[in-house]
């Protein structure tokens, strides 16, 4: 490698290299950029499946439903990802996507991740909002940079300055609501795109930690993200803040689920997301 | 079979009714019962869906996370659903989901369906909820029941009792929040289970009818449900009433999303949900 390098790859393109073994079929590679405690960030595995599908040949119009299905931890090293487009109508496309690792190698490869992805050409239409941007909220240059809330490498790849909402100072059992909201970007600045957007989704901490001020171990099992942006919006919104803001609805025998919004600077929500996380105790 | 029939199948069981026909290969037959425009509603689909994943040998646990993406409107006749555990960890087991249907008899089946099931073995922990449930809102009893709002069958297979949000009555153009509160339950009555949860979770009118006033083509394209409910609560549940409760997000270039909340009559949260709609002009 040469030591003048002056553009190198970021960390999250370099995660999101694929190549193409046949129609559909991806292999990639973990990186440590990204890790979380037993795996990769969640967030960036939705966007790694995203990335198959839209870099595939039949690949029409933009992403409007994502829904990842975390079955297992993908373990470091290779790994493989086929992209399936099941049903394809005038003006929407569905697909299948599967994640797979052997445990060992040689070994027969076993499913880590399912989801399922809407692409649909779209077209312009009376739109409006309905989930109003947060008030109050300050600017970004005026709320503070934290460092990673705790030691995994995945938080040093983003920026996040939180508004409201953030770690407990305390882990004292005393309840809180769930309600967090933070400004973020990726860590170095990268123009926004569909993956980008996919794992900036999954950014949040698990909402028990701030519900009850208690430290109990919780991972994600399923997300969906849904889509409000097209590529001219992600495009507009550039390597821009986003205000997301994210809540629980209810924790229940295991498990509970979260819902967000991510808002660009100017105020327009790109995407709405949510999720079911299992959790301990 | 006695001519004498005091307890005919539930319309709902007649719509579930599915026969094996290899491990995990399901043959069903759409009912009118349940009809919407052009094919079946989409909660009934869900809820047959489920119901495969439930009846399977293989199945370990409750349902906790579906997600159903309408990919083709299923026509009248016979269907194949395919339901396989593609992973099965200690106590999740994550599956996939297929509805396909042949376009003319004998003709290759091509998909109309897609989904992604999570189950999961559910332990006691501790609980709370950090949505609660709407103030205000009068008992079941004080709330008048209304016709169909539109003439479809399916609606008819619901009790329900608008507390807030109906339909427009003039479609004047006149732009109103996206919130609707109803209590409902299935007519005729029927104790609650997972396939009838699910199909709940879909019955509200598209959201885009109430912002607007203005009645354009719309139909859900993905629809997720959490199930925070376990067998107990539902058994607890029975043939009670319960209030749901769903608003949209936004609303943009052919697409809104919705959320919504579904409590029994105690107050208890069953299910959350939310689903992206497709939706013209």
């Amino acid at each position: 490698m040469s030591t003048t390098h002056p553009h190198p790859a970021h960390p999250l393109d370099e995660a999101l290299a694929l190549a193409s073994t046949a129609p559909g079929h991806y292999t990639g590679q973990t990186t440590d950029a990204y890790w979380n405690m037993v795996g990769p960030y969640g967030g960036l595995t939705a966007a790694v499946l995203l990335a198959a599908v839209l870099r595939h040949p039949e690949a029409q119009g933009e992403p409007v439903a994502l829904t990842v299905n975390f079955a297992a931890a993908v373990a470091r090293g290779p790994f493989t990802v086929q992209a399936v487009p099941v049903r394809t109508n005038r003006s929407t496309q569905h697909w299948t996507v599967t994640v797979l690792q052997a445990e060992e190698e040689g070994g027969e490869p076993r499913v880590t991740t399912t989801a399922t992805v809407l692409m649909a050409q779209r077209r312009t239409t009376w739109s409006a909002a309905d989930t109003p941007v947060p008030e109050g909220v300050p600017a970004p240059a005026d709320c503070p940079r934290i460092d990673p809330v705790f030691p995994v490498e995945w938080l040093k790849r983003y920026e996040m300055r939180p508004v409201r909402g953030m770690l407990p100072a305390q882990w004292d059992g005393s309840e809180h609501d769930s309600l967090s909201q933070l400004w973020m970007r990726d860590a170095p600045e990268r123009p926004l795109d569909f993956p980008a957007l996919a794992a900036l989704a999954d950014v949040f901490f698990p909402r028990i930690w701030r519900r009850r001020a208690h430290h109990v171990p919780a991972g994600t099992v399923s997300m969906t993200v849904y889509f409000h942006a097209g590529g001219d919006l992600l495009a507009q919104t550039g390597s821009g803040y986003l205000l997301g803001q994210a809540r629980a609805q209810e924790f229940r025998n295991g498990f509970f689920d979260q819902t967000a919004q991510l808002w660009n600077e100017a105020g327009t929500l790109l995407a709405t997301t949510q999720q079911i996380v299992y959790y301990k105790e």
